[in-house]
Parts: structure tokens; C-alpha cells; sequence
């Protein structure tokens, strides 16, 4: 438990929601109030419990809990959905002695069926008598779905004031698309920090990160990150360049995080790091960028390792990124393949096509229109995600 | 031959660009004067032919024939890929006794590479010969590239003055989305029109047509459909009323063909057909449409026979049309299944399932926001979809 922040304890239970032999209940849980800051999906059809851990953020300004469960959605659920989800808050917030307020909920999941409050009610004591006994590695697993690892990351940093700690976990393989991906990540930090400057952290640090990622193109209806700061350190920022210090931190976790995620994407077996610098600003870059790492045909050409730049050129081309085709120099893995409107004069298959075995492959675009720069992680797409999502509900 | 319109012969040989024991190289010959529209892709990388072709189009009002080759795209091959697609037309206009720029001229296949110029000096003496004795299924088959059916569709009509006929042939698997759909297309018949009204009809048969389907999402660098018509049949359209049966006539040409190329989808095994209502106006339906029949995750659940709603729902919802989450009904297979922000009640597996075997699938989806409509045609998404496209170019 050593890389569990002061003052939290984590605890998991096998609920059975979906999934048998893997924790799915998970609650993380600060021993004195701590302030939260959260980031939501932008899905029209918000979740339940997207809905009630907004309003929550909205009336209180100090949280005890954060109680997650994978395997149910609990989005697309109409107002039953709403008050199952406050049902799991209360009953936990009698168990824990706090306010249902003081408590962020998350679930992750199929999507349209109702909460088993029976199995809540029965499991809900197991888990709270779990607190202190779970590692981060097994709450990771537990808010799981499509994973096939759990996702964590931590950091420690010395201030003036004494050595904070930051940990974080997500889940997300599939319905991975910004603003946000779908996931879920938390983060849980003994920095002693306002609540104002602890969201603006988070939001800037969320920017770079689990929005710059795309497995899919989809996003979700549950997706949030939250991020917790207790103070039980006693050790927060005491001058600005404190503060980017700890934003930095929170920037790796975040980006650690992400690139979890991407390498664990549906059947991925590679990933993208698409650099798009010389747009026009900085919306065109990501525009190009995301023409780029979202067609289904540039990611089948990653995961048959062919340095296929055609497909590149082409989802430039289709972007509505404004600039000159033939001042378009692009990169694979290294070597520059295409400039001036054609390839390089080069042997790509004996040059470029080794590269492409990596695990990670770097794809450099320079539109040569202006300074916009952009860079995202996208995953390839091959047979196995097709298989996952052909029959993950039935 | 008896599907071909009057005065126009059609000719395909085996040239070999990419294909081996299979026609690749076409020839569509007027014998007289015909008139031309063409509609091109809205990629900013425009391939060769498709340059030369709209600058064809701009200069002359008359034209005698299109020049097709199939395995190479002649896409992002600098000046050097211009000149070699002048001097293939230079080479059939000196054989056919012609003008250069009375030929328009299209390609189809892998971006990047030069054109083989011997190969065609050596085949478009054969090609000519071969004109009048290639029948409309051939010549289709000569223009497909990973398409596994020739694509034709025909229509006669009778007019006051006379009767006309249409024929139609279309190839595009993937790569395929609208403006234009990836995919070649040409149009030929012998009505006597000018050439504003058959552009003008062409163009608004394109819009429901090829332009409303998605096998991908991508837009190639080399789509165009050309129409020719060359008045032999000395009847056109003498009234308000039979030019719009002749746009109709045409329209229907399109839409078969469209359905084609979505029926034969790279990897395909059903067609959505997603029709979406009361959206605020024409272009937010459009946008709920396409984040539908784009999204990865739906076309899986369609792949796999799952009436996986929920995947609907969330497409919807982060597709950036404006309206309430809770105004929104679905249908799937002929079964409303979600409404009021919840699931219909019933055994959706028992219900729905059965139906979602079918190859023809409809998605009808009420956003309740206002009079808006649109319908796309998509493709599912399955294994085979990427291994065609892991290993299309190595």
C-alpha cells in the first residue's frame, strides 16, 4: 500500500455485476474531507451517475468517497437509473457515517440496464470492510471491462513544505474518444491545495492527455476523470512555480494513464504517436490529426505493419485542415516518405517497413500552413477488435 | 450489348497494372458528340486523372470518351504522374482519331506509383479493338479494384419524342464516404439534353446517392463520376415534366449503384439503413446519420447481430446535433426500442434479435427536435474488413 497517498485507503469486492473472479466494486475513500475536482463526458446521454457526481461537485465543496463499479453502465436508465444510483450513495454514506453528497459515484458497462440494488445492499458492508486492505493494483482491476491490464501510475514530489504523493488508476480499451475518452480515471493526491487551483490543474492536465487519445472515434456516455486532494500531507504549493511543479505531476499521471490505455485498446497492437506541426493553428492541427488517427484504413495498414503513407496523405486530404498539398512533408517512423505532393524516391518497403514493427510508431506530419502543432495517440485496428466488440453484449 | 445505349461502344482488355487474368483497362466511346457533367472528390490530394478530367470538362463542351484503368490510383505522383496521364489520353485520342481533350480520362488503385507508360502504348491498340465487343457487365468488371461484383444498372424511358436508355456502372468497396464516396462511377445514354440540365440533374441525383453512403469514412483521392450523354436516340425531354423523369430515371441509376457498392462493402455482410427524422434541419440529420453509420463499435454490434442500442444512443449523443436526450425515439429492425431516455420494455433479444439477421437492417431514429431528415446507407464492419486492408499494398 506504500504508493497509497496519506490518509486514503482503497477497498474492492467481487460483486458479480458482470464479471466473475475479479473484483468490479470499488471505493476509494479519504480519511478526513478531501477537495474533488471532475471532468465529464460531453455525450448528450449523460449517465446516471455523471449526472449525480456533477450535481454533487456542484453543492459541496469537500468529499470523502469516490464509489465506482464496473460491468453496468447505469446510463440510458431514465429516472430509475437516477435513484439507483443515489440508492448506492446512501446506503454507503450510513456504512461510512458521511453524506451521500460527499460521495462521486462512477460506473462503467453495458449500457440500458438497471442496478441489482439487492447485490449492492448485500456487497456494499464486504466492501467497506475491504478499506485498507486492497492495493491500487487490484482497484485498477476493478473498475475494469474490456482491459486486459490495470492501469496505474503514481508520482511523489518534495515541496518546501514536505513530500506530497499522487496516485492514479483507469480503465478504457474501447469507446476511447476525447473530450472524453471513454474511461474512467481517478486520481488521489495528500497535497494540501485550494479547490479552485486543484481543478484548474486537472483541467489542463486532462487536455494534453486523456483528450488526445482515440482507440475508436466513440465516446462514451459514462466517461469522467476525478481527482481527489486531502491535505493529509500537510505539504501544498507555496509559490507559482510550486503550483506547475504539482500540475506537472499530474500532467505525467494523466499522460501515463493515457498511453495505458491506447496500448491497451481493443485488439490494439500498436500505437500512433501522431505529431501534426506547421498548421495553421492549433484546432487545424488537431483536425489533421485526428483525420489521421481515426481512419479505419490508415489503422489496418499499422497493424499489417505497412508503411501504406497513401492512406496518410488521404485522410489529410479529406480533413478540412486548410493547406497547400504540396507543401504537406510527412514522416513514418523516422524517414521522410512524402513532400513536394510525392513519395520519396527511397526503397519504403526495404526502408521504412522494419520501423514498422514497433510497438510504437511515430507518425510526423508537417502541413507547412503555420505553428498550429497537435500530437495524438491512436491505437491500430485489427481482427481481435472486431471480435471483442461483435459479441460484447450478447 | 442491348443495354448499351444507342451509339456508344464499350471496350475492356487486360493491361495487368495490378490484376492479373481480368479486364483493367476500359474504354467508353461515343460515336458521336456527347455531352459531359462530372461530379469529382473533395480530397485536397486530387489525383492526376481527376485533374486533368476537370479541366477537360471546363474547356470543351463535347466529348467523345472515357479512358479507365484499375490498380493504380496515378494519386500523389507530382507532375511527372500529370504528364503520364496526358500522354495516355494523347496516345487513345491519336487511335480513336479524337481531340485529347475530348477524353476524360480515371483511375482507381494504389496511391503513389507511376503509370507503367509502355504497358499502355502496348494495350490501347487492343483496347480499340476490343471497342463494341465488350459487353456492360465486363466493362464493369474491368474498373473494380477490390470489389467482389461488378456493379451496372440500366433504365429505358419513354419519352414523347422517343424512347432513351441509361446505363450505369460504378465500382468502390472501401474508402468509401460521401464528397464523394470512394468509388468510380460513369453514366452513359444516349438522351438528347443540354449539357446544363444533365449536369444539373446529375448533380442532384449525386447528393441522395453516392454522396449518402459510408463504408468507412474515408474520402479517396480519385472518386469522380462522369455522365455522358450523346443524344443518338434524337429524344429528349420536351416539357418540365419529363426533365424531371429524366432526372429521376437518373437518380434511380444512382441509387442502385450506391446501394451496390454499400452491399459490397470490403468485409460487408449487411447494409444499415439509417434513416434519421425530426432533426432541427437537414444538415444536423445528416451529422446524427453519419456519427452512426461511422461509429466502429455500431457496425460491430450489426456485424455480430446484436441489437446493441445502446451504441446507437451514444453515437447520437456525442454527434454534436442539438436536441433533448429524452425527445429521442429509436427503432431497430422495425422495433421501438428506446424512448423517453430508457429502453422499451421487452425481451429485447427474443424481439429484436431475430431480425437483425437480415441483410438489410433499418435504423430509424426520431430526434423530436424538428422537421430535418436524412438517410445513410453504411456498411457493418467485420474481420474480414481488416484483412483485406492489412495486407491491401504488401
Amino acid at each position: 500500500m506504500r504508493d497509497i497517498p496519506e490518509d486514503f485507503q482503497l477497498g474492492a469486492v467481487e460483486a458479480g455485476f458482470r464479471y466473475a473472479n475479479r473484483p468490479d466494486l470499488v471505493l476509494i475513500y479519504s480519511l478526513r474531507p478531501a477537495r474533488a475536482a471532475g471532468i465529464f463526458t460531453t455525450n448528450v446521454f449523460k449517465a446516471a451517475p455523471v449526472q449525480v457526481a456533477r450535481k454533487n461537485l456542484g453543492s459541496s465543496s469537500r468529499f470523502r468517497a469516490v464509489l465506482i463499479n464496473a460491468g453496468q453502465a447505469n446510463a440510458c436508465t431514465g429516472d430509475e437509473g437516477l435513484e439507483d444510483c443515489r440508492g448506492t450513495l446512501q446506503m454507503a454514506a450510513g456504512l461510512l457515517n458521511v453524506s451521500a453528497g460527499e460521495i462521486l459515484p462512477a460506473s462503467t458497462g453495458v449500457i440500458g440496464s438497471r442496478m441489482p440494488m439487492h447485490v449492492w445492499s448485500e456487497k456494499l458492508p464486504l466492501l467497506k470492510q475491504a478499506l485498507g486492505q486492497t492495493g491500487s493494483i487490484e482497484a485498477a482491476r476493478g473498475i475494469m471491462t474490456t482491459d486486459k491490464f490495470p492501469k496505474t501510475s503514481s508520482r511523489e514530489l518534495e515541496l518546501e513544505r514536505g513530500k506530497i504523493r499522487f496516485l492514479g488508476m483507469a480503465k478504457g480499451a474501447g469507446m476511447i474518444c476525447p473530450n472524453m475518452a471513454t474511461m474512467l480515471a481517478f486520481i488521489i493526491s495528500d497535497v494540501e491545495i485550494s479547490g479552485d487551483l486543484w481543478s484548474e490543474l486537472l483541467v489542463k492536465a486532462v487536455g494534453d492527455s486523456f483528450n488526445a487519445i482515440t482507440v475508436d472515434g466513440d465516446t462514451s456516455t459514462n466517461d469522467c476523470v476525478l481527482a481527489l486532494a486531502n491535505g493529509a500531507s500537510e505539504a501544498g504549493p507555496g509559490s507559482r512555480e510550486e503550483e506547475e511543479k504539482v500540475g506537472r505531476a499530474l500532467e505525467d499521471i494523466c499522460r501515463d494513464l493515457a498511453y495505458q490505455i491506447v496500448c491497451d485498446a481493443e485488439g490494439g497492437t500498436k500505437v500512433m504517436h501522431i505529431r501534426v506541426t506547421g498548421a495553421k493553428n492549433r484546432v487545424e492541427a488537431e483536425v489533421a490529426a485526428r483525420a489521421v488517427g481515426n481512419s479505419c484504413l490508415v489503422k489496418t495498414a499499422m497493424f499489417g505493419g505497412d508503411p501504406n503513407w497513401g492512406r496518410i496523405v488521404a485522410a489529410l486530404g479529406r480533413s478540412s485542415a486548410d493547406f497547400d498539398p504540396l507543401g504537406v512533408r510527412l514522416s513514418l517512423a523516422g524517414h521522410e516518405i512524402f513532400s513536394g505532393g510525392r513519395p520519396a524516391e527511397m526503397d519504403i518497403d526495404r526502408v521504412v517497413a522494419p520501423g514498422m514493427k514497433s510497438k510504437d510508431i511515430r507518425v510526423e506530419i508537417d502541413l507547412g500552413a503555420g505553428q498550429g502543432t497537435y500530437t495524438l495517440l491512436a491505437s491500430d485496428l485489427s481482427e481481435e477488435y472486431i471480435r471483442i466488440n461483435a459479441d460484447y453484449r450478447s
